[in-house]
């Protein structure tokens, strides 16, 4: 068979006997329930699917796939009716990919403009989920109700306030629509959110993009860029109670957000050349934790809990009283707990001129962490959170937010459905 | 016991029993010569483990990895014997990294500064390669013989010539060392320049610094981010006839070099948006083979061989004048045939100001592909090949070469001994 002639898989055994979109769905499913870490070792994670359609949207609890690409896009259309277009093609474009498909049918004709760009043909789903958010521009932008969408915001999707310290660059800042494409692969990712980028041509435009990866050995906490694991203790997404807790919103002036999550994401860039150059103690210091480890200063296994009443035998805390661990527990928070799943990234290099004696030159890495957090409201998530580290925590010496953004991500959609249906519906 | 007090290896399972570094190094040859794509498939890719002495260097002709970072450094220092201290530690360390551990033992007490960042304990060694690399600079620099060198700079160790349509950044080019790191996992590989790059310090300075990637399923060949197949008629790495004949300088006029290679290193952004906006029988002109397939116009198979001579029914050639596999063939170059081992690189994207109406603002994607291309003498390689595609190849709407540089990468390392050891015994 031609393959210019078919819904061309990715997946070369796909090929024969599944030709219905339907089929494909069912049939690939292998893993269509989320499943735990240890169970996603097994697998060969280029041949992971995971579910597009769903009661919550994927890539939030979903376990942490090894790439990530972010598009940031601003809303340009007038017209209600076309952003609710949009959305649809999306929606059946990224449940495709999903499944390793196409995002569309590919052409009967060379003399076609292809709907695919087919740099991801042959590599698998690669676990490939993609998320959407909508920011505060959706719904009012330069005063501007574009949509008849402004009396539907929610209130937690707030403006993010001005923290100390952060450097923001509008270029790496803010956007009317998030999707995140998460994969096993950096080249799956990237493909899904370049076919939905092009198919909002004159719709939307790009205002940020941005490529992240994590790796960790399965089944372990990850380590960030700083050598310290990331991620210890983050609520476990193999708890839905957790999740219902923390992550998922209620949707309470807000409806049509019942089972979605707010989403923040911040830039921060790193400098690693800095912190390379510190004591491994004074490192642990500044984390609250101990580097090889992961565990607690004074205790002996990363998941020990933390004990933030140690002192040493002059009374001094163990933990400082500026360390990270510290400042963002939850006891210091109300109990506010949130969701993170980062990704570290790797722009490669910044070339610095300094305008002033010494006349330094010098080559940066430019690399850091993809912050993303999820919670229910970030009005006692991440707000009040990032208050309290953005003015003391000792890590502020080696990092800083350059990039940042909120979005409202919708629950998931039915099969048949599109992702925010039920904003437009309201 | 202590990971403190070990030379921690990355890899869980040595750490019971095996000891020694020397012990480590025969432990772990699980692939001690070179394999194949196929055999590579059945490996966890985290646990290969590719030897790092030898009479080659790794990361030329070894089975691709799937991530690589480059990174290019200045010399600073004036004196010979801190450059030749230099390579011996990036030479213990390089070894030590590529079997799995970190680049040197970790301290003895959390008052030291640690010699290895530790974000990639645990992940395994990923099948590393570390490719050192010396730059004209390292033999001349601005007149100046630093070391000693100059008499022994090979005569193939050309200054690349200016090449039409490209548009260098200073801070993309050049360099007097390069370092290549290839693995399985991008982490590990960012990793290793990180670390060598630190023990420079005072003695080299960084550049420039990228990172890349290849998503391929393995035995096939990958797709780049054009979406075409890449890299089909490359020589074979498994021909180890064609290596010697292509691949690997014979160092006529520098003995030092014999058993190395000559590397070129071009980053060549591409317009992804313009491109993906071309008719698929246009872009399949522009390469000169079928998209989907890999096949030549006009042919069935990707590797069915090329017949530049075949015309349609008019007569015309099949394969237009300026494909890009018609001018970079080598029945059109004297034979000459380059191994190329390139990158597909996502630095995310930049923000473009037009300065005149009607004053366009853009984010546009910062991707394309790191053309690596080895070969025995540029002169009759990459040199005259690039000079042809520049000025006449249909790709060349589509891409920009904006980085660029040029290194003698010495033979392998006996054990004991160090890279690049035969220039400064010459």
């Amino acid at each position: 068979m031609n393959p210019k002639d078919q819904d061309l898989p990715r997946r070369r055994f796909l090929r024969s006997g599944l030709a219905a979109g339907a089929a494909l769905g069912a049939a690939q499913a292998v893993r269509a329930a989320p499943s735990d870490v240890a169970a996603m070792s097994k697998a060969d994670p280029m041949h992971v699917v995971e579910p597009f359609y769903g009661p919550h949207q994927g890539g939030i609890v979903t376990p942490q796939q090894s790439h990530a690409y972010l598009a940031s896009l601003d809303l340009v259309t007038e017209k209600r009716d076309e952003l609710i277009g949009l959305l649809r093609t999306w929606t059946e474009a990224s449940a495709r990919m999903a499944r390793g498909a196409t995002a569309k049918p590919l052409p009967r004709s060379d003399t076609d403009i292809a709907p695919d760009s087919a740099d991801a043909l042959g590599l698998g789903p690669a676990g490939l989920t993609i998320t959407f958010g909508f920011g505060p521009g959706m719904f009012i932008s330069n005063g501007k109700d574009r949509y008849g969408l402004a009396r539907y915001r929610p209130e937690a999707l707030v403006d993010l306030p001005r923290f100390n310290g952060e450097q923001l660059l509008a270029q790496k800042t803010g956007g009317d629509i998030l999707i995140q494409a998460c994969a096993n692969d950096p080249q799956v990712a990237f493909h899904a959110v370049r076919q939905l980028a092009r198919m909002g041509d004159g719709a939307v435009q790009m205002r940020w993009g941005q490529a992240g990866f994590l790796s960790g050995p399965r089944g372990q906490t990850p380590r960030n860029l700083m050598g310290f694991k990331d991620g210890t203790n983050n609520p476990s997404i193999a708890k839905p109670a957790l999740m219902n807790q923390f992550v998922w919103a209620k949707g309470a002036d807000a409806p049509w957000m019942h089972g979605g999550t707010y989403t923040v994401v911040r830039r921060i860039r790193i400098t690693i050349e800095h912190w390379d150059q510190m004591k491994v103690g004074f490192q642990e210091q500044v984390f609250g934790r101990q580097k090889y480890s992961g565990a607690p200063i004074g205790k002996k296994n990363e998941f020990d809990p933390l004990d933030l009443d140690a002192t040493d035998k002059d009374g001094n805390p163990l933990i400082p009283e500026n360390a990270h661990v510290r400042l963002s527990n939850d006891s210091m928070n109300n109990g506010a707990q949130i969701l993170r799943r980062s990704y570290a990234y790797n722009d490669s290099t910044d070339f610095y001129i300094e305008r002033w004696p010494p006349w330094r030159q010098e080559t940066e890495y430019d690399a850091g962490l993809i912050f993303i957090a999820h919670q229910g409201d970030p009005r006692t998530g991440f707000i009040p959170i990032n208050e309290r580290l953005s003015r003391f925590d000792m890590l502020n010496q080696f990092t800083t937010h350059v990039g940042s953004a909120i979005f409202a991500c919708p629950p998931g959609a039915a099969e048949g459905s599109f992702i925010g249906a039920g904003l437009f519906r309201t």
